[in-house]
């Protein structure tokens, strides 16, 4: 008998890597936060020792979720500013509150809520992109959650920075240090969007992301308008002009992606960019509906982000995830498209390589880390069950996430977050929201 | 003081008529089934000695959701086909499941699965389409549950009726008695969808109902595919079809609706025909987007409803309500439409009328049937609360859902059924599943 940590035995596991299959009497097994083996029960029961032995028998076991865009420290405006489009919802409803509150303390507690309402419902990364982001990285080392943080960068001055060098300065010291090598943590760069930076500060963005080997996440082609607009002021569309800056390549996850020419759907096939596709952001802001199968089908790497709060209003994967199946079939006209299994895997695998963790993530392999999400299929509305993805994608809820680890660590026990203190987080998100309250009066 | 049943007083209620109020430090007083009255918390105290007192200090109550469309009994093959466009689901997935299995016990289960499921999610009234019409009317009156159940008319032998003469009989005196007048349970017409009946059916059906005076409901402009194969056999799209057979009125429920001309948009306005929409199965089949802003605007009343868990596949009108707002959106090019209240309306008030109910049920107003709907925001994902009912359109679940109360029973009591045994539920669910799995192999 061999020593582990932890052996896990749900009623299905679904390694998503390799594809279409759905394992039964299997058991997973975790040691210093890695998995190390993937055998059936029987094997399992006469190989090893676990320390923790959990059986889990209504159950379905899947690779954690993978947030590949959001915000996390913007769930405290979660519901300040709805039903408006995406240009008055950023200057009449986002940008004054930030402005006046966007803080380390505010980023702080944003992202603490967010990473609490993250694991609850299975996510077990993000990548998130907002200022103070190496508040973002400390807090998500702190409580143990898997990240990719984005350092905004912008050409005008706000609480974090005060011009574009010191935007890339700071950008290119957390990018060092402590977060070269980290097991939780690693970043990347962040350009708001197209018409935030000129043509020169693009170039040494890239220069330096070169060099430092960091990828670089933007908003690109999220409305018509912004596609627009750029083409009035430039005369070029925003990626034409990224192309032109050579930053459209294998390192660029271009988020939203709502509106593609066919050149363009062509290129980042071609480039190996990845796209974070948001449906509920995407919808609530009235910016549209990316076609993702067709995407898909042209051969580009599409993941799966919530956005922020403030404009979703929540950073659900579960939800996205079945909302991506079924708008992708609305939008192909095509039933069979974006299929369970393929939701499922654009929600782990996929954003994996989005983020460039694919060797490390995405899947239950020997050699992963353990990010693992153990989803409840024992509810009214999930039952009977003929396929346990399909009940995963088309009925499940976030609160039918029971467990979770993250690395290793049980960070949801049954349903409970075992490391977070979730009343004095709610009574700080409270405060901050009579702060914003009062701000707008 | 005066004696009442229940007094309750939660954090917010917006009682949906007046629209745009949110009350706080409100209650509700409920008598023999009925809301009796609701004032200010301190005026209860001093009026009202309860024989139930209900204080939900984080919670919001709303009038109970209404389910304008669904399948309930199909509940138990909820999974078994997806991915499929409508025809070939129906013709290859569920008719032989159904030829196979649909019986009065198939219906009673499914039924009862499908209401437990519901109450649990805040719906408190549910308008069925399906075979054993009588078993869903039971099941509904045993439950305790609002419905109003369609009997289906079409031209084929199934287990229930063996011609169009036999289904508009047993239609007739399921309406006569014993649901003539009943409390919880009203009746209508629901032929299957405009290719199922010739024209003399479609007219003495129409007869029947006028001397009946019951409502009928029916599959109309579902997909594109149906307009046309129509068009192509008749020469008539659907809706001229059925208004020259004189069944476009007040009285019809034209459920789908996702294809609509201008001038058919103009007809039903006109004549003001109803329409269910739903959005899930809509975009699970690759229907369409039903464009319901601009049906409202021109004048229809649009209710929401789930369809059969088969093509959606939950009932969770939580969830479609707040899709119906995204999806509007983004349909609509416009953020604003479709905000967060009339969301709310549509899935309550806006129901209620559709199925001719809006004297009874659809706010909260002294007079009407204690059928509320209490929801727990204190959740992460819902917190901070800067507007109570865009938490519960864009943030909350049916998980939240803790309190229901049909006709003034309290069905729904701290997130337990009351009067459901779900393990006896869950288990009969699952042996149905098994025969289905059976006869497909």
């Amino acid at each position: 008998m061999q020593y582990c940590d932890t052996l896990i035995a749900p009623r299905w596991c679904v390694p998503v890597e390799p594809a279409n299959v759905v394992l039964t009497n299997h058991a997973v097994v975790i040691n210093d936060g890695r998995i190390t083996d993937l055998l059936t029960l029987a094997d399992a029961r006469e190989k090893y020792q676990p320390s923790a032995f959990i059986e889990k028998p209504d159950h379905l076991l899947i690779p954690g979720l993978v947030n590949a865009h959001t915000h996390a420290a913007m769930t405290l405006m979660r519901g300040l500013a709805d039903d408006m489009p995406l240009q008055a919802w950023l200057r009449k409803g986002i940008w004054p509150a930030e402005k006046r509150w966007v803080s380390a303390e505010m980023v702080r507690d944003g992202t603490e809520l967010a990473i609490a309402e993250m694991i609850s419902g299975g996510t077990t990364c993000f990548s998130d992109q907002y200022f103070f982001p190496e508040i973002v990285a400390e807090t998500a080392v702190d409580l143990h959650m898997r990240a990719m943080v984005g350092t905004p960068i912008i050409e005008f001055q706000t609480a974090w920075a005060v011009d574009t060098a010191d935007y890339l300065r700071k950008a290119s010291d957390l990018v060092h240090d402590p977060y070269a090598d980290h097991p939780l943590v690693s970043t990347c760069f962040a350009p708001h969007s197209i018409n935030s930076l000129s043509d020169e500060s693009f170039i040494e963005l890239r220069v330096l992301a070169d060099q430092l080997d960091v990828r670089t996440q933007i908003h690109l082609h999220e409305s018509a308008v912004e596609v627009a607009t750029a083409v009035e002021e430039t005369g070029k569309r925003p990626i034409d002009r990224l192309r032109e800056l050579g930053l459209v390549n294998a390192s660029l996850l271009a988020v939203h992606a709502v509106h593609l020419s066919d050149s363009e759907i062509e290129l980042f096939a071609e480039s190996g960019v990845s796209i974070a596709h948001c449906p509920h952001s995407n919808l609530k802001l009235a910016s549209g509906i990316a076609p993702v199968a067709k995407y898909r089908d042209a051969g580009i790497n599409v993941a799966i982000g919530t956005d922020g709060a403030a404009s979703n209003n929540t950073l659900d994967m579960m939800s996205e995830m079945r909302t991506t199946a079924l708008l992708a079939k609305a939008t192909a006209s095509d039933a069979a498209t974006i299929p369970a299994n393929v939701a499922l895997r654009m929600s782990t695998l996929d954003g994996a390589t989005a983020l460039g963790l694919a060797q490390e993530i995405g899947s239950i392999e020997p050699g992963k880390w353990a990010d693992l999400t153990c989803v409840d299929l024992n509810r009214l509305h999930s039952q009977p069950v003929y396929d346990p993805v399909s009940q995963l994608v088309y009925t499940a809820r976030a609160d039918q996430v029971t467990d979770v680890w993250i690395a290793g660590r049980h960070q949801l026990d049954n349903g409970r977050l075992a490391h977070i203190d979730t009343d004095s987080l709610l009574q700080r998100s409270n405060e901050w929201r009579d702060r914003f309250v009062a701000s707008q009066h």
